[in-house]
């Protein structure tokens, strides 16, 4: 085996993995060398190299690495790179083309900044984070170690706040930080405001994916996911372990619990307490909104049905 | 007090405010030198030195320039940016590292460009603007006085324009300008299109939050505030002053009116007029929209227990 | 005519259109010395110039290229550009300022990279394709001919894919390829992740707005248009000719048909067949959302009239 592929495009010195029962008519017709598959698909029709594995995805990930070999790891500060005064570089910082450290700013061992990033005055950057490209760190945003942001992601940006005042709009001025905990990962094109006063805070091993919006003074609990486009406004905090599902939106000033779970779409506008799973626009907790949402689409009908009876009792 | 602080973390050289109830616990336990009170919570339980005022967060306004003096604003010209032929710098403009000014580009007094900008070919700039970090202005675009763009920002691309032609689709040139007028702000990462023949236009003191996306010919009035990953769609025109909350979406060709307001989520396919506010998706007048909300959960239980009693009265 | 221009700011030297009786008071104040307009609105009153025509939108492509040259072609590699070693680069490529062309990747005849663009190594960009700004192609990315990515488009990024394992979540390495085949274009700031295992494609001809979200493993057929803020979850697949709205989501792992249409901010859970209208969120098909969303809005009011009814009969 000298790669992996997917059932429909693998040859005979590749492995693939079989997982879903969706993909049966995939596995059926593989050329793949070696298949992983689940238990419950074992009897499926394929081909007779397989190998049955709890967990097909998990395991692959154990071969992944001895396969793809990472590409070696960038090394030295480019030429074109510019340094500001008194910024402080680790053992083994990696710096890219074009990119730009601002003055003061901390950057830990083996730190890898990719090309094209501005990195503000102030900033700290924990050890073996990476920067992939064309990031923009604003001035003082704080990450831990092993944070890894992809291309485009801005943090510290200035929060969405105005005041009326008796002269018209007044910005107000962010002076709170942005903190992002080790072994944080953040999505190309996402996008992490700094805090008014308070600071916003990702938690350690949280994972955003591409798109995101974080507004001021959020505070993510530790290991929480976030899916595309999804967005938490402003002073909002999540507990631990929660899973945001795509094109969320939780208003701000609330109070999410640990391991609270959101469906795709959701548009939250309560506290949520630990544990529960909500979904909905508004959102309510799964149960109802899967009973009310089956209501909905029959709605009509069933509405049309019920006031001909009692028109017919009338008559 | 030598800093602002949120309550939870303030320590006792540091200024902070008590402005809303929920933060009743922390107000009781914090450790702030100094706290700004509102006039209805003057009477919780808390530390003794506080300041009871009408506004706190606008009376914090007034304080945080004196604790926070803006950074040296930047200055010069990095040798590493690209100026095109014929563009022409007013008094004091600075330009950051690896930006890139175009051709006959025309930039006021006092413009500050940050690093990794591409201003185009024929832009103008008006004074005093700022654009913070790795923006994008496509040839043409025209900024007034006091405009500030984040980071990656992008104004004046193409719109999404084609027609379907007997040949396939094809891509209708965008010839129209992209103009920001004064005093306006955008937030990271979003997007404004340029004109298709019109122009774009976004009145004078609008302000866009993050991931927000403007299309082609849309016309902003002045002081609009559009929250986090909202998207107006082509040729729409808003009125003045109008609030549009996070993830909303107006689709095309509508006409909202001045102070038009737009609940968070909101989907909107029709006109509004003057000063209505409305939410919900398909979007409806806000009272109309939580009756509809509120009956909506309830519905699924109360069609079931009417069918009852019809079968009641059946049997 | 030396300019087109809209209805209300046309001059005499410039040729408009009217083909929208939305602007019927704009047609009938026009100072335009020509407009084009369609059939159904010949009698509108306005101007005696005017030039009745099937479709005034497609009629005017034809008049644009001839008074809107397009700008001289960029040409030569800026000298700031970095280009690594084993670079092939074709006849006339330009390639501009700040930009990035990693090792061994392969430009073919004519293509454009604009400024501040980051080439991973290993990319393939076909003849004639043109990265206007500030884009990012991670390593190996692929794209057809006449590719056009418009400024901040992150292209071959990791998906979002982790899994939760006895000692924490862990990330699934991305190994796929990201392809873009010909004549695709995508807005700015938009993002399409790489595959996992399997690639993730982007079909001929297909179009994508601004900020759209594609995530890992997706299959885009052919002519596919995508308008701004939508999203399409892991390994869902699409026929050819889509036409997807604004702020749709679609959930991972399911099958669109040919020629599938989805109005603006739906969320999709289901497979779609061919030739289908779906909206809402959940989707469903737009006849029954239609219905569905009409009886919502009456909901209230007919349920406590029912309500009435029913109470009345008991006494």
């Amino acid at each position: 085996m000298v790669r992996v592929a997917a059932l429909d495009r693998a040859a005979a010195n590749e492995l693939s993995f079989f997982a879903n029962p969706r993909y049966a008519a995939e596995f059926a017709a593989t050329g793949a060398g070696i298949t992983l598959v689940s238990p419950d698909l074992a009897e499926h029709p394929g081909p007779a190299c397989r190998i049955v594995v709890a967990k097909p995805q998990e395991a692959m990930l154990l071969v992944l690495p001895a396969l793809y070999p990472p590409p070696p790891r960038a090394t030295g500060i480019h030429p074109s790179a510019v340094i500001g005064a008194g910024a402080k570089l680790g053992k083994d910082v990696a710096i890219g083309a074009h990119s730009i450290i601002g003055e003061n700013a901390v950057l830990g061992d083996r730190v890898v900044i990719g090309p094209l990033c501005d990195v503000g005055r102030d900033v700290e950057i924990g050890e073996d984070s990476h920067l992939v490209s064309a990031v923009t760190l604003y001035p003082g945003t704080t990450l831990g170690m092993r944070v890894r942001l992809h291309a485009g992601v801005r943090a510290g940006s200035d929060g969405f706040g105005y005041v009326a005042t008796r002269t018209g709009v007044q910005k107000i001025p962010h002076v709170g930080r942005c903190i992002l905990e080790h072994d944080v990962e953040v999505g190309a094109n996402s996008t992490i405001d700094r805090g008014s006063i308070a600071d916003t805070v990702i938690g350690a091993g949280s994972k955003l994916d591409n798109l995101v919006m974080i507004a001021h003074n959020v505070r993510l609990g530790r290991m929480c996911l976030i899916a595309a486009q999804s967005g938490i406004a402003g002073s909002t905090r999540l507990g631990d372990g929660c899973m945001i599902g795509g094109q969320v939106g939780v208003t701000g000033h609330l109070e999410l619990g640990n391991n609270v779970k959101l469906g795709a779409g959701s548009g939250v506008m309560d506290d949520i307490p630990d544990g529960q799973m909500w979904s909905g626009a508004p959102a309510r907790p799964q149960r109802e909104w899967l009973k009310a949402t089956s209501a909905f689409y029959k709605l009509a009908d069933r509405l049309r049905e019920i006031e001909r009876q009692l028109n017919e009792k009338k008559s």
